[in-house]
């Protein structure tokens, strides 16, 4: 029986939370901790088993039964907390990104070296049914090599502009996401980034300094190109797909909607737009990427992304930054 | 050379027209004729080439040099015409149905018997792309043996009540396409049918005496069971679309729209409805049925169907009439 | 806080108490009962919160404490358990078919009246997302009057040869499902059925009695035609389908399956099947029938699904069994 | 009535010819040249009603009945034969592109300010039945301002490695096409250009100083971003899809298909490839843009493609191919 502890009760805590109580028998969560802890999340934490609520994630650390922590804070907090859990000997599984700045990066890299414990960062996107399919279809082979590789995402709404002040922009919270596919389905890193970039959904990102819109075109190490498009606003949904061209075929991924229920009128043919809310999208893949946490701990094995995989997106991200930055293409190796 | 008459100038002949002028290099029209033969119609076969227009076909049925007739006259007509036409050893092609009364099928078929020239019936939608592939995969054995057969077939509005009152009825005029279509996707003839029907488009079609949606259950001789389903009215377009599932597997196909757009808002993903009009969705087919049977006359091979493929279907119909009538199962061999 | 018994731990029971354990958080089971109650379901049992297990179901209609029980016993208990559970006073949720004997449902009928605690029938596909949504654009009148309803039902593989003969067959076992589906869809009641069967997929299905190909035809109250096809076996998984085709447009609902990734390739476009098993197919829609029960309770309103919905189908299915039987249209009216 | 000449009978110039013949009843082919004339294409001509064949095109610019020329020879003709055209007061269709010089390209141009004959360049896809659904709902505003245009065009099979050495590579003999289409969907120009290209596919095409996988990302003057994507080989067919994403919603087309038919078995749901071969993708594409360069020359109306739509995507193509070599973003501007 593994012991967990979560800091952080917000919403993605609280998803993180639910899947342990439900759906591992393996594992049990003796704390939750969270700066904001009130009444109303104690309640909740009592209703789904946990046994002690806490403002100071402190305590968690400390306690010697608990083997596990599940990092849900602020972004900030990410290494800084990676690395107290890691001096205690606790596996670790980390929301992404684990840091914006690559030296914090190094050092939780470092702390892994020299105290071993299982480390996972929560790229839930690899966990999903659609993109498994298509990576599993690109590893059986069935797209030959790959040659171009095709990454559609978008958000249903942009997020506050107070957010985009700090989240460190489009590139690191949100396209950060489909480098790392971009990773997944090449099964490989990226070489070298071109980024396009656009204020066209709404003036006030381009005044924080950000751009709503994004085109970004990577060499990878296999030879293959791979484009990333992403857009702040995509009224009709949270669109998300990716396409993997070969030479001996193409495997594509499509949306995910309410139901398969299709009218047709005179106006058309009318089939639900993609579901809107990514916590809904991802449901699933949110507690599978939680469940295979428990599992490598129970049976010691190595966790299906490790540190490496939360630091390589983050490069590509600060590359493409860069690239826009300075109107070139940016290689990987000039970031770091 | 083919030298060929056409008998009636209305739209499905000029199609025909069209097809030889345009696309059977080996066969070209001499004469066509219409009891309502005008200037303007006049013009036209002179702009594609035909030779010779009449107000009387019985010059087709005299003129020697014809090798070949397309009766595409009012469908009282088909049956006198072509006894006419055999006697004056033409060969046919006759548009559906040959009539609806069984024993003047039964008397091209003795005329036939007699003077065996080509003989082929107008049932165009085995020639149209999607039928003919779902055929292919059954005959190729990719469903197996086939244990059900569903066929929808319904019109984007009811023809004129006048039209109903003399056209035999919609089990007649309309579901007997899916009777033939039942035959070819079968490979076999159809035992007893069960129909169903109602009056629910239009008041006007019951007090003509006519349903104007129905469901006919088939007993097949290979054992399958078939269901056809017909209304008068889809308002989304000519709604064309047929399934044969068996021990292997299942083919369906669906209708064809004038593109692949599909445009994604907050309303929903939204394709283009099917094909509104039935020259236009069987454009193709039409052409195909024509071509081959100046080819099974250049080759001297039998056509794609025969006067057999005239009469089933009617008997199919009549049965089904019967069926509603007498609210019970009736054989096919009840009929004629 | 409810408090719930559960009386069979088989394959459906087990998912019942799945749903109360981990989504009805105003639910909490006391008790499970199986005849066959072993020590791994006792281990389950416990893993899940469950406080007590018996072999015995009396326990619990006698326990004070539990308000209401779940009945996922074998179907011959269906309806003696529903009239213990109503004189204790309890609300029941009845796994489908309440019985076979329209007498026996007639007595649950009965004492319902004289002790009117809730009671609803286990008819999952009405929770289902798909059907749902089906249903919904026929209620906002998306399709305005229906005209016809079709139903595809067709299982991946068919029960064994001892379930067909204790089971009341095809239209009892599993049409029974489509039957109830017809009159969600439809809004009303069936006036009349006609049958059509075959024995295609296993000649033994035939020597115990049953056909495994079956097509219904069905008159419906409102004037709407209604088909449902049947298969024991499509290779290509659970195919369910529903389409309602009214004066104003059509809506339709297709196989759910478990991705949307399709391989480009030379031998064609190819997607996933549709999902083989009914417990993935349905998960979601067997939470939810169990959930709305709990908030019927909770709330004191109607279950969505009454007693009634229980009979319908039944008297549905004893009437196609008939006209197969007669080989004759069969109302309604003259079962029961 | 027109009086046509065609200069080119290849496999275009015939399909130009045929349209003509069938499909423009206000225009006649008077004559047909081609330096490698023969008898079968002499014969070819006969049948489709063209009365004089030549070896010498001169023969059609010196006659004075001849309004208007195809121009379907060999690329390297198309500028000289235009102005030859051009001076003899003859309307002009000419196939795409013009040249691969922009020197001669303005030489045209120029000459056409001189002599205002109707100029029609044969970028066949704006006439494709997917691609104007495409542009015809960007037009009507339902995507609002579009952000993202992505294209995504790849071959069947590459041509020939000696075709490629003086075809000007990928960006000039087959992406041309697609900045024709990004211009036509976007509305405006392209103002800068990044290109990405790879061989992947046939070692041959780098060593003929090609590439055989590309993408380019072009900034619009609307603001739009635009990607293509290229490959020389796409095993599965002729992909052809385009998709215009925008304030408002998301529009897209994709492949045409022998038919819709989709066989479902163990090994998946399966339809069929995209059309593999372009003049049957395009059949229609190729007939309307012929038929509205003869409506444009009756009706004394601008062609829908001028002379300048000619010059534009060649700029494009040579700065795509600047780019590569480069390896930066180019500008338009500073081409030519």
């Amino acid at each position: 029986m593994i012991t967990v502890g979560i800091i952080g009760a917000g919403r993605i805590g609280k998803v993180h939370a639910g899947t342990i109580a439900y759906h591992v028998p393996g594992a049990k969560i003796k704390t939750i901790a969270d700066p904001f802890m009130n009444a109303e999340t104690e309640s909740w934490a009592k209703s789904i088993g946990i046994e002690n609520t806490t403002k100071d994630y402190k305590e968690i650390i400390a306690d010697k039964e608990i083997d596990a922590v599940l990092i849900c804070s602020s972004t900030d907090t990410h290494s800084p907390i990676s690395l107290e859990a890691i001096a205690a000997g606790k596996h670790i599984f980390c929301e992404k990104p684990i840091d914006h700045d690559v030296a914090k990066i190094k050092e939780v890299m470092e702390a892994l070296k020299k105290n071993p414990v299982k480390y996972q960062v929560g790229f839930n996107r690899r966990f999903d049914h659609n993109y498994e399919a298509v990576e599993q279809a690109v590893r059986a082979g069935k797209v030959g090599d790959p040659h171009l590789i095709l990454i559609t995402s978008r958000d249903p709404a942009p997020p506050p502009v107070e957010y985009i002040k700090v989240s460190g922009g489009l590139f690191l919270d949100m396209m950060i996401h489909d480098f790392d596919m971009v990773r997944y389905l090449a099964g490989c890193d990226a070489v070298e980034v071109y980024a396009e970039g656009a204020v066209l959904v709404d003036k006030a990102i381009g005044e924080a300094g950000d751009v709503d819109t994004a085109v970004v075109t990577l060499k990878m190490e296999n030879g293959a190109i791979a484009v990333i498009d992403n857009s702040r606003q995509a009224v009709y949904g949270y669109d998300q797909r990716a396409e993997v061209f070969g030479s001996k075929g193409m495997v594509q991924c499509s949306n995910d909607a309410a139901s398969t229920a299709v009218l047709s009128n005179e106006n058309g043919v009318t089939g639900e737009v993609p579901l809107h809310f990514f916590l809904e999208r991802y449901t699933q893949a949110y507690a599978k990427e939680v469940i295979q946490f428990c599992e490598a701990i129970e049976k010691n094995t190595d966790t299906p992304l490790g540190v490496e995989d939360g630091l390589k997106p983050v490069l590509m991200g600060l590359a493409a930054k860069k690239s826009l930055e300075e109107h070139r293409p940016v290689k990987i190796s000039e970031i770091g």
